[in-house]
């Protein structure tokens, strides 16, 4: 295993660089990362000696000999990642270029409390190394996403209100009965927006993920960096008011954007549709499966159902006010919506967009993209693998 | 004056850490910006060499004989802040250390337009000079700020509400008649930010400061630079809607706090409490007065005037409902509370804090300090010199 711990300063930013950038020539490398030829050459012999990075196929040609690139090594290790939801658990085992080896999904209830889940959670890593043929030895480094505030520092769970139970719990110790390698444990919509830019918009400085699905979270991109504010908790922004003659919140708050526009909001309403008689499609589903989800308002829309369009353009205005403050506050180049909930239908998106046009100021909007995410399943589980990496490299792993 | 153009990238970052550290030790400056001895010497040599900084009296021994501290030359030349608001004119000359060489204030109306106000400024900084007996060419730079939203790439105003007529117009084009020096336009709001961070909090890493006045902004700390956001306009609060059924703003929507909460709201409302028989002394001013304002609010709060308390309580209660949006997503460990209706009162903070508490989750909470601002008046002189100094290090000058 990796003992990052012994990395020189020069090491530990030859290999971030070289994680971001992959395939850089030596010279491409000591131009970005600002060293001399001679430091660079240096701090790259170290890490070709140590197996952590290898020399491979030519690159682009300037004019004489085609140059070596640079490439991280499997001889890094294994990146373990864990994606939990209010609803759904996805564990994966990544190379150190995040490509995945071994993934398994499953729905899961976080309510369910942390014996059940984090035993699970054990199982599926060992099954999977062993799908692998690979050792717990060879797991470099954890990452894990959670459906709540996370003291990000010493990767405690604060007042989660969506898991009862988890509060103050070290997941990393009960890991650590497993794996020696070090784990992180960040917010799961901080990993999704990780995933975002290091998988997709690394050209981009200040961006925001919003999260949609059992809560509403937001990730955010600062100057190309995660940003978690002074105690962890920056992005969470599901008990923002949007109306504050709003139902009561289980915060104890009226009208946060959470409780009139997150899945069990949506859900709420499409039962509210159905008895109201308001649509013979949601009536006729909640007669025969004795529930509605998301998914249904969203079917339904796709039928042309008038009432499940409203339910969208509702929700969707709804975190469009939500967002059009944060886009005033935080002039973001652009907002990608993610979660569960932001597959309903392009309806969605436009009913977002128009909020926000409506409440921001000129200057905000004049250029910002509002996009639905590109990775969206597969965010958290590269969000976490390639946390997992970064925080190797910058702390003295726990 | 100083050539920052031909200052080799090692002098510019020690110039900078001198800039905000003076009395450093050679030593000490070494360990700070993280440069080899021989790197910090020939930088510190150079900068010497060109009167930029001198060595002067002995810092503290840790043994051997006492160390000389470097510290910033006034031969660097004086710095012109300007700090336009919506009803007042400040205009300074600092020296280097930003200490205030010369400084006047008067009350303005950005409204009359930039011909005035520009004609104003000029003449005011020809007064400034003559009274410090300098000269035009020992400018180094011109910071402003205005009380706008601007692209602070290139200086131009954006669809400043506050300022119509200003769209588009290059304020330095002008000042540029009279002076070489390079030009640096800001928001207000971000240049009492960088004063509070350059003066009084250089330690705190992720704060805001919110000014309150004729508008209400946001200035944004965030990993102790200020943050500007993609298009220049982060920080512009104004326009958060606080009650969505609230009154009509001029930007065309409804409860904006700007509309519900800025020093407008506070004389319509207490014209209100006045008409309304609900405040016998504020009754007798408007009769005498013909007009009231946020300071006959904070006389007759100071007297025990109930009606009077109920506006503070009420305009605390409607900007801490924007400012809990903030915390949720910022996460900032401090928020300081500047500009001028800050002034109206200890009941005002409180009624703040009342807000923020109640609608913000507990890990956004449990460390966050709000309280006033600490230079306030003084704040966007310094803070426009201090952003001078900074942007002529950091950027070819416009």
């Amino acid at each position: 295993m990796t003992d990052w711990r012994s990395l020189a300063p020069a090491e530990r930013i030859v290999l971030d660089c070289i994680f971001w950038s992959a395939g850089l020539s030596r010279h491409e490398l000591a131009t970005k990362v600002g060293f001399s030829k001679s430091r660079t050459n240096a701090a790259t012999g170290a890490l070709i000696d140590r197996g952590l990075i290898e020399e491979a196929g030519p690159g682009c040609s300037t004019g004489g000999r085609r140059p070596e690139t640079l490439s991280l090594s499997r001889q890094i290790g294994i990146f373990a990642a864990i994606d939990l939801g209010a609803t759904s658990l996805d564990v994966a085992l990544l190379a150190p270029d995040m490509s995945i080896l071994a993934h398994h999904a499953e729905p899961a209830d976080v309510r369910s409390g942390p014996g059940v889940i984090v035993s699970r959670i054990r199982a599926l890593l060992r099954e999977l190394i062993k799908k692998c043929r690979v050792n717990g030895r060879d797991i470099a480094a954890i990452g894990m996403g959670v459906p709540g505030p996370v003291d990000f520092a010493d990767g405690l769970l604060v007042a989660p209100p969506l898991m009862p139970g988890w509060e103050g719990l070290s997941i990393a110790e009960y890991l650590h009965e497993d794996y020696a390698a070090p784990v992180f444990i960040d917010n799961d919509v901080n990993l999704l927006a990780m995933g975002e830019l290091w998988r997709v918009h690394r050209q981009i400085r200040d961006f925001l993920v919003i999260k949609v699905g059992t809560g509403i979270g937001c990730g955010i991109v600062c100057r190309g960096e995660i940003y978690r504010g002074a105690d962890g908790s920056a992005g969470d922004v599901g008990h923002i008011c949007v109306d504050y003659n709003g139902p009561r919140c289980h915060c104890g708050n009226d009208g946060c954007v959470e409780a009139m526009a997150a899945a069990p909001a949506l859900s709420r309403l499409a039962v509210e549709a159905a008895r109201g008689g308001r649509s013979i499609l949601l009536a006729e589903w909640l007669e025969t499966r004795g529930t509605l989800v998301p998914e249904d308002v969203s079917q339904a829309s796709r039928s042309g159902d008038v009432a499940a369009n409203a339910i969208i353009q509702l929700t969707g205005e709804l975190l469009g006010r939500m967002l059009a403050s944060l886009v005033n506050f935080y002039n973001p180049s652009h907002v990608f919506i993610g979660g569960g909930v932001s597959q309903i239908g392009p309806l969605y998106l436009a009913s977002i967009r128009q909020s926000v046009y409506r409440r921001s100021l000129p200057l905000s909007t004049r250029h910002i993209h509002i996009e639905f995410a590109k990775l969206n399943e597969l965010g958290g589980i590269i969000g976490a693998g390639a946390l997992a990496f970064q925080e190797c490299l910058k702390r003295a792993p726990a």
